[in-house]
């Protein structure tokens, strides 16, 4: 099948549902967009061997790809829109695999309610794949974008749900044996390393509560870091408040990324609207410490002694 | 140097100008568009050994890399306003490397006054690193947009510049000996095939004038095929009148790629407003055929017989 077959046949059904992409006929997407909305626009691409596994099925590699670059949307309170999708192939990948890898795309953009607008095939050298996304969302008039440079002193240092759960997945995903885990459990783990869950609700209730935000991609200790440094804040964070997984250290479960979990923070005169509105969330917000004057992460023990580091998360 | 230094020492300076990147410090972009713009947005990726050859310099992979971006918003009409880039390195890509790609980029973005606005950088396995462009940029109200599908039966199809001059510059690039060149001439051509020459003053002077446009970056007739697919018409072509490099078969220029001129339609009606407009263009124009009820692209000799073509273009 040729490039332009293959687009007809893999990628066009994709992008169906939106005038923008011209059928992927054009080299160009055309959006035209609605009076006071902001774009949000984010990418982040995987490759072979670095970011999966060669035997990693194809569903799941474009699954996790939409999800990494849906998650920062998410932490910025937009709502999903499109995407435009970079894919780099050694010779070895056929029809079939592309056809699988654009059935997962085709699960994930119904359910985030997002349409392809745009793309490029290109081969490569090697053996190693890799793709790249860049993804698009809205957030509409009024709304003060979460930015990760709102922090202000005196602010709570807030994360959704519970740290780690994506690096014990990982640990069971590599065969590894990990004491105490139920079947049920390490299905669960393993799931939450393959297929994460972008906060897009929390994010879009966080619009005008938080006064920064960002998605834990690279581990707590690290990502914190971004926070501060864009906000030129401190975060202290509390060790023993911060929700982490069992059957893995806490030290292990914060400075392992994958996540994408939301770190964000809020003033005190907002946490009781914030845990009003929790309710509804559809995951659990922990408060884990406090901004002050400063610069970079300091985790505290049991008894307020810094906690030492030596790899506070994942470098590229 | 850790992958956030290098964002803030090479790339952020690429973003200073535009409040929409948040100095790179956030994992997304901001574009608050004005009432009544279309944004156009596009993307195009290239990769070591595919696309160009381990010892180019990395300011030229950058500056080429940009240019055919840009040159899909110029087939468009559009102003450039913004680009991400996303970069997959292998480990022997040092800093030194990267330093002198953001300033092949920093030189072209000046020339084009557009700004990163974000990005992504993943290492790879294997020794060849690829990168990806997505170039924004910006229609105003009122235009009617430049599309592949708007070609009408009787049109005129008309060309810009002088086809085959990239094609003649590779080989001239790689070493072959062309008779009858001067060093002039070969300089030339290896210019343009090293960096071409988005059309974006044309492009815009197309707007309400040409009926259907995109850029040649696979040859005419592969291209002119695109057009005449998403129009649902068949394009005639002179061969004759095609213009062409010297030095090289009409075939050849016809069906090698990477020129980047505009291939577009103009109903007969407008050609004289064309021509009149044409004095201002910085590249020549020249009508080349016409469109007609079929499909695909039908190229005539001069005896008006129809030339066959095993290979119509580049295939990705």
């Amino acid at each position: 099948m040729n490039e332009f077959d293959r687009i007809a046949r893999f990628f066009a059904p994709l992008s169906h549902a939106a005038p923008e992409a011209a059928g992927l006929l054009d080299d160009a997407a055309f959006i035209k967009p609605a009076a006071g909305e902001t774009w949000v626009i984010t990418t982040d691409a995987m490759s072979e061997g670095v970011h999966y596994l060669a035997d990693t099925p194809p569903e799941l590699i474009a699954r996790k790809l939409l999800r990494t670059n849906v998650s920062d949307l998410a932490a910025k309170g937009a709502t999903p829109r499109f995407y435009t999708l970079n894919i780099m192939l050694p010779a070895h990948i056929d029809d079939a695999w592309i056809q699988r890898f654009t059935a997962g795309l085709a699960v994930d953009q119904r359910l985030f309610d997002m349409q392809l607008i745009g793309g490029d095939s290109i081969a490569v050298k090697g053996v190693h794949a890799s793709f790249a996304i860049t993804a698009f969302g809205v957030v509409s008039e009024n709304q003060q974008l979460l930015k990760r440079s709102g922090a202000q002193i005196g602010d709570i240092v807030c994360v959704s749900g519970r740290l780690g759960e994506a690096a014990l997945g990982l640990k069971c995903a590599s065969g590894e044996e990990v004491q105490g885990l139920t079947a049920q459990q390490r299905e669960y783990v393993i799931s939450r390393y393959e297929l994460p869950e972008p906060r897009i609700h929390l994010g879009q209730a966080l619009l005008g509560l938080a006064s920064s935000c960002m998605d834990i991609s690279d581990g707590l200790v690290q990502d914190g870091g971004h926070i501060a440094k864009a906000s030129n804040v401190k975060l202290i964070l509390e060790m023993p408040k911060i929700p982490t997984v069992e059957h893995l250290s806490v030290k292990e479960a914060i400075t392992h990324g994958d996540d994408y979990e939301l770190l964000f923070t809020v003033s005190e005169a907002d946490m009781p609207a914030l845990f009003q509105k929790a309710r509804t969330f559809d995951v659990a917000i922990t408060a884990i410490g406090k901004v002050e004057t400063g610069e970079g992460v300091r985790v505290l023990d049991i008894d307020g002694k810094e906690v030492d580091f030596e790899k506070s998360g994942w470098q590229h």
